[in-house]
């Protein structure tokens, strides 16, 4: 090795030893007669000192010509600092150098290597190599590599079994956002890249393999947004002979698990909320549970008093924020014009303070009565010096508005705490969406779904209250999980395929090795996966993935260090059996 | 949970208890008034015990229309068997069943979920998930995950850092045998799947994250052996400031490791060979070392004697083959016979038989002296009863030939033993090989790998004659594991990138964004990756690696089970921007 020690290794204990060090470059201060290098790897950085007095000329001229990320190795003996620095775990020494090699130089980064760089996210992406320097990004893939470990851990240690599960697999018209691989072997065929491995892992508990987990990189060709990329992580995971609670317990205890051990949280026993109450009390299946601010239907209070805004509406609802009833004019107009962006499609907003003195001013005070505001306020569950929010209109956009409006004030009343972790199951989601585009109902996670047992009667004539046998883990509002308890009996599996509009031959098609394997004894089971990236960027309190991938995609899809996607010879696309459309 | 106990769990201690198991049906006797029925699962088998006296009507006649692999579900008492049976972890106990279940039925399976089944390679693939529930297959995937499992440990405990590197990536005209995926969003270009993470483990050395590894998923479109697989798992590792006798004891502790935590054998220091000796040696450089039988050049014996075939060949090695000179016309007919096939293509055998009492019998005696004979012997160190097998021939043709030979004479002669592993490293491979076809140089690694140090100057005029600094992991002649220290220095990529009769241009088109790396610091490194599959069966003293993957493809890179691939929807090619060649 090109080092008996790392640059974060050396206390003052080691002082006197002869050490040798291999890094980076990380500063250099030249002071004539004296010059220091701070040294820098993955596990620390290591002051050196070249004193002109007691080193060769080589040596410390050498040292003068060091430019920052330089690659060096040093010898020399571990001495005592006489001005320490407690900020490095290294700050009571430094490296007295009597010999330094460059193990290779360095032209002037295209950006600086610190935690507050100067270089834009474009040119970092390009050089993403050198951004993994910086200690922010280096203590994120670190973060991203614990979690991968504890996650195994647990795992493994409740008797999992981790299994790979093919990558070229076959494509579904279900998933038109399936990325294709052309077969050389079988032309005019082609592979597809998993979205997830969802029907190996039901047949793997028809194999009998009883509890399985994979960390597993899945695919989805969509457009993307910030939080999205095309391939991405998931931990997945299946057991046999469990219903749901069952489910909920193990994945509870799992993140119990992580987050006990990764931040040292006790987030205690996660709650279970039906789905029909989240979306009454927050407008969302994804309810952030971070503050209160539930969501109140005032209808009865504002029906029938002659405003005509909220007489025609279908909903009329209200949150209540706190502490927020001094907010100006200018403050309300900025939310006023925020819900009638075009995304929350708001006709207008109307406000009621709740005054500290008990007193209250509204937008609408000439239609209601003190007492319906003092309902109004009680409805809404007001303390003195809130400032109740309320919008109207058609009943599923209206809620949809003020869930969005809930998060903006939570925000704004800085509600949203990165160190504070609110877990919610979501559970008795419906089974079937109706699609009016295609006119017909869609799964609303995927048709493998089981219905809850009282539900699987009336499938073909209640279609659309159906319940699934699927839940959710949300946290601070971001789903972090999904999964389901499996359908395991073929006639149901059938049925459900015949719901979604799938022909008899189309299921065949698609799904017969599925159907087939349910011919065969396939047991009762369920289970889930995570979205391992979005674990990542929620344990480091960010909102961002992409940093917690090495190297990530941008918004179109492209690698821009690599350059890729990129043209392919004709001859390779000829051996393949395929050429590029007019 | 449908079960309080799993049906490998219960002992004779458990007497008494009231317990759950759900499990498959394995067997089910019925003698009138007794039924047994066989309950198995991934942990065991448990003997389950019903009877008419005892039991309800409705419990005991399900009992009795039970079928094999029908899924069910138990409650009744443990109890001690009359019979015991010690083949079984429970074979002290049976659970005196008052409660059934059928969880599913099961149409009679394709073949038997034994462990001889009597189903052949074609129906089982196509009924995978049936396979694994087979108990030796079942072995197989378990002994993967611990295997998985403790490689995970080993590298987390050496800190080395768990990197995913990118699925979707790009292609290199060098590696024809890229898999390809057509963008959406670029269309017109594609990505393609990694072959090896090769360069994205290099810049995560030049990004300064110092020791990684990864389980990945690699990818190749060639065509398929019956040990070969499009897509396998590789242990990718790579390490920063380390030359080869770090990277080889580094990875040496980790496979005495593996061999020690899986199968407790301690295989001692890993003995290091040069490319040369071992070809001299071996006629390969993947020496099968279970057993001995090193190749001796005779031809300053045999040169001038009068014999033809052996006065005109460039080359006449032996082998020693002990204990038999008793070898039957017959025997060695057929061995003849196996060197003159074509992918051998030898012209005929010469023996030489060193009898129990010392004198010689050779198919050449007329043109060779006892003192020859006795000469030969000596040069093969053949001992007294031994069969001493003589190939003559063009060099390179001559060498692989009795490098074969010897192989089919370990196997014959019970050397092969699967219980035994002798590793050794193979280093100084040369850099370049000539390709007369395409009328260049190759890289015979890839052309990232570094010459040893004292060949660098020399790369341009004695081109053939440069060692790499490569080094190859080889177990009972199978090749495990092979890497490279990696050049760090751009211009000498350079040079190695115009060896191999890139242009400038080209070599920026595929590689600048390494290039570019090369610029900013990059520090000394090296590392290795091993086939993980071939670890698998190795470990399990098979040859092929198919029953070590839960979905493997044939050798047509076809899933059976799912039938992949296929054929896609024209609108999906068309919203990719292509289409099949007519």
């Amino acid at each position: 090795m090109l080092r008996s020690h790392t640059c974060g290794e050396l206390r003052l204990s080691d002082k006197g030893k002869k050490v040798q060090l291999s890094g980076w470059v990380q500063k250099v201060r030249d002071k004539g007669k004296l010059v220091w290098i701070d040294i820098r790897d993955r596990y620390g950085i290591t002051q050196l000192i070249f004193e002109e007095e007691n080193t060769s000329n080589d040596v410390f001229n050498t040292a003068k010509k060091c430019g920052r990320e330089f690659v060096i190795f040093v010898e020399g003996n571990v001495s005592e600092r006489s001005s320490k620095n407690d900020k490095l775990n290294t700050g009571e020494i430094e490296v007295l150098v009597d010999k330094i090699i460059v193990l290779n130089e360095s032209e002037v980064p295209p950006f600086t290597i610190e935690e507050d760089s100067d270089g834009g996210d474009d040119l970092r992406m390009k050089y993403r190599y050198l951004d993994i320097r910086r200690s922010n990004v280096k203590d994120k893939l670190l973060l991203r590599h614990k979690l991968l470990k504890t996650t195994r851990d647990f795992f493994n240690n409740a008797d999992f079994i981790e299994v790979e599960t093919p990558v070229l697999i076959k494509s579904t018209p279900e998933g038109a956002r399936d990325f294709i691989v052309p077969s050389r072997m079988n032309q005019g065929q082609f592979y597809a890249l998993p979205q997830s491995p969802q029907t190996f892992k039901q047949l793997l508990m028809v194999g009998g393999l009883d509890k399985y987990y994979q960390l597993v990189k899945c695919f989805r060709d969509e457009d993307l947004r910030s939080d999205r990329q095309p391939e991405f992580t998931q931990i997945d995971c299946e057991m046999s002979f469990v219903d749901r609670s069952d489910v909920i317990q193990t994945f509870g205890n799992f993140m119990s698990h992580l987050f006990k051990k990764i931040l040292n949280i006790d987030i205690g026993e996660i709650p279970i909320m039906k789905y029909d109450d989240a979306m009454k009390m927050y407008g969302s299946d994804k309810p952030d549970l971070r503050f209160d601010m539930k969501i109140c239907d005032i209808s009865s209070v504002t029906q029938g008093k002659g405003f005509k805004v909220f007489d025609d509406a279908e909903s009329v609802l209200a949150i209540s924020v706190p502490g927020c009833s001094n907010y100006s004019r200018k403050d309300i107009d900025e939310i006023t014009e925020y819900v009638k962006t075009p995304q929350i499609g708001s006709k207008g907003l109307v406000y009621l303070k709740v005054n500290e003195d008990g007193t209250f001013k509204s937008s609408v005070d000439k239609f209601y009565s003190s007492d319906d505001l003092k309902s109004i306020s009680k409805l809404c569950k007001a303390n003195q010096g809130d400032l109740i929010l309320i919008l109207a209109g058609e009943e599923n956009q209206n809620l949809k508005a003020i869930s969005e409006l809930r998060l903006l004030m939570g925000k704004k009343t800085n509600l949203f705490d990165n160190k504070i972790f609110k877990p919610v199951w979501i559970v008795d989601f419906p089974l079937f969406i109706w699609d009016s585009e295609s006119d017909r109902y869609h799964s609303v996670h995927h048709p493998f779904t089981s219905p809850l047992t009282d539900d699987i009667e009336s499938i073909k004539n209640d279609t659309r209250n159906i319940k699934a046998n699927a839940y959710d883990l949300v946290i601070n509002g971001v789903e972090i999980g999904g999964g389901s308890i499996r359908i395991h009996d073929r006639k149901l599996q059938e049925t459900i395929f015949e719901v979604l509009g799938f022909s008899k031959e189309e299921a065949k098609n698609q799904f017969g090795f599925l159907l087939d394997a349910f011919r065969f004894g396939t047991p009762p089971h369920g289970g889930i996966a995570f979205g391992f990236d979005r674990i990542c960027s929620l344990f480091a309190g960010e909102e961002s993935i992409k940093d917690f991938i090495a190297f990530p995609k941008n918004t179109s899809g492209r690698d821009v260090m690599i350059d890729s996607p990129s043209i392919i010879d004709n001859d390779q696309l000829d051996e393949l059996g395929i050429k590029l459309s007019d």
